[in-house]
């Protein structure tokens, strides 16, 4: 595209982010892009801008020759990824946000992309305006990384700080969280944990090269946090937040959302409300950490309107990780330190625990914490149980299931 | 230069981030680069690779066809600028860490890289392995920054850190920090704030636009921290870590170097040890912070790598914040909250005060807290006084003078 003219944005969606964009380009002073033309669902609903910019025709702006660049910005991921594909087969550059519709079909529209040779950007996909995704491709190319972790969901961490830091119940805090934005009409994506696993099969490709499908990692959401749970937190002067996480063991990469228990000396212990964190830990540059908001309408559009600033010159991701490949893949076959909390009228299938560390049980809750096998857990169901919850230890202590194998640990006498 | 063979690396000095990038380069997987020639000073000392590396002659290298990028990783500031610029104006591309260096010759420094057009990269010389220069060109250039400030020096946070955490005195404090490493034989660039105003100036550039030589910006040191200061913030419940700022305030932009009481609210307030921190603050991200590790061999090598791998796609940083040319200023002309420490027997002129919030007499120490006027506490010759100790408060509340002007406040009456 040239340089001499604006860029032309053909813009899908005009809600939160496609706002926030229009909002972030008309103060932005450095870049030559306009929207040229938004497609929208719903003609009937008032609009911000003139009329002439909408249209309810998506071939308007997919084949129109003066439109540059596709941003795409709706919610539906089956929509969006057909807008997406068509765009780059049609050799317009792509810009999206939409994580569901990329972890969905990942590896395809990898394919598409490396196939037209021509870019596709998504860094407000991931953790908001934390510009990690160009951060693992572009500086972290060459340094090894042992993990990659953190908040990578917003609204989980805003209904999980005012339930610690202002004692609010779960309900309560999850409607302000809708009220401000925060968190969808339907909140399950998010706190159910699957927001997190999208994000999270992203930041797996650029950290470890690996595309893998939603369904391949597990994730557990914040739902099932009681008054128990939250009271064990308290004494021990832990918080929960709900985790992410992606680490090398071996050649094993061990990936999920789980929520974890966060001592004070974690660097997450304080990134509270909407804020997301996303840690790397790497041989060489040992530990970094990168902190800031991960929704909100700004913030969105101004990681979209960097992805939009970066084809200015062309850039594309060149998934550095992927093309080493190396002989990584994920897989359950790893240890964990978990709590496990449950009603000690269902006993829980202790053959999952390598080693036990503690035991509890009272009348209404039991809880044991130990060393988990993480795909004998999965495959046990214990995760389904309606009277059970899962929070990983304040210290995972992630192992390499075949590096420990044959090392039993000396196991705490049964209750 | 081609993408087919490996890049040939021609390196001046091979201290500890020489050798460091040796060891970075030698682990990493994805890179195509070698270090072809050394270029050392000092012939006699034990050097860990075979000698047909190295070299006394740095022609050998800045005339070397064979040589694509010149790595520039020595501490002479003079030699050191003697190198790049002949390396820039014979058509090589340049990484260097050199701080020092490039602040007191940015602009001319610019100047020869824009007229080479040849890439001159430096992320390693500000906040080591953090990547803040190449995030402030590439994510923020279409963001307007209100702030960019942190923890630039990981040597003082060191020493800090041991002070407020393990109460060590300063003394034990810094020796430690040379034993590991962490500060310089010569540890005054880094006790004194010289280190963290290069790296600030550095950052000016790329946040603001504005090139700024070293003796146009105030810095403070943390020698005058004594035990009435320490106990002053450990009764508040506060840290004392060294900042360095740059804020817009208007068409103003105040910068500095000084510590400053942290409270535990802060996000810098859990930046330990040789951490390093830079928090940028826009408009439209709002508020992000970056955190990593400020010193040492392998993180600093790292970041040095990172800049060989940016040239590999001839990567040139493009100063967009200069290129905007705003109406824009580095001036001391605004007020901050300052605490200023003294002996009472030698009086404060308390005309720099625009208004005073708390004053203290005892028999051996005073202090007075309140908005002071930058520029005029400068000229006052107040922070050369050996009695007086200067520490930004826990809220700087930095204010345009002229904004001010015309609404002065009650002051406290005189003790």
């Amino acid at each position: 595209m040239s340089n001499l003219r604006k860029t032309k944005l053909g813009v899908f969606g005009f809600g939160c982010v496609g706002q926030g964009l229009y909002n972030v380009l008309s103060h932005s002073k450095g870049i030559k892009a306009e929207i040229h033309k938004i497609c929208i669902k719903n003609a009937s609903k008032k609009r911000t801008l003139p009329e002439h910019y909408f249209t309810l025709d998506k071939n308007e702006l997919l084949y129109n020759d003066e439109i540059d660049v596709i941003v795409e910005l709706i919610d539906d991921p089956v929509a969006a990824f057909d807008i997406v594909k068509t765009a780059l087969e049609n050799g317009k550059a792509v810009v999206t946000a939409n994580k569901k519709m990329l972890a969905d079909n990942f590896e395809e529209l990898f394919r598409i992309q490396q196939a037209s040779n021509v870019p596709l950007l998504y860094e407000a996909s991931s953790c908001g305006c934390i510009p990690i995704i160009r951060n693992l491709e572009e500086y972290y190319d060459n340094d090894q990384l042992n993990a990659v972790e953190g908040i990578f969901n917003g609204s989980t961490n805003y209904i999980l700080t005012k339930i610690f830091r202002e004692n609010v119940s779960f309900e309560t805090a999850l409607s302000e969280a809708q009220v401000n934005g925060f968190a969808e009409s339907d909140p399950s994506l998010d706190i159910e944990g699957f927001d997190a696993k999208y994000k999270l099969g992203i930041i797996l490709a650029h950290s470890f090269g690996l595309f893998v499908k939603p369904e391949q990692l597990f994730n557990y959401g914040i739902t099932r946090i009681n008054d128990f749970d939250a009271n064990y937190a308290r004494e021990k002067g832990y918080k929960i937040k709900l985790i992410a996480f992606c680490r090398k063991v071996g050649s094993t990469i061990a990936a999920g959302v789980l929520p974890q228990f966060i001592s004070p000396e974690s660097k997450l212990f304080g990134i509270d409300y909407e804020y997301n964190a996303v840690m790397v830990e790497s041989i060489f540059s040992e530990y970094q950490y990168f902190v800031g908001k991960g929704a909100g309408s700004n913030p969105t559009g101004s990681a979209v309107l960097s992805d939009i600033s970066a084809l200015t010159y062309n850039y594309k991701y060149e998934y550095k990780k992927y093309q080493l490949h190396e002989d990584l893949r994920v897989s359950n076959d790893f240890y964990i330190h978990l709590y496990i909390r449950y009603n000690p009228s269902q006993p829980l299938p202790l053959d999952i625990f390598r080693e036990i560390h503690e035991q509890y049980v009272s009348n209404n809750n039991a809880y044991v914490i130990g060393s988990v096998h993480f795909g004998r857990l999965i495959a046990s169901g214990i995760a389904q149980r309606e009277d059970v919850n899962i929070i990983t230890a304040a210290d995972p202590h992630i192992q390499n299931a075949s590096a420990v194998a044959g090392k039993p640990e000396k196991e705490l006498a049964a209750l």
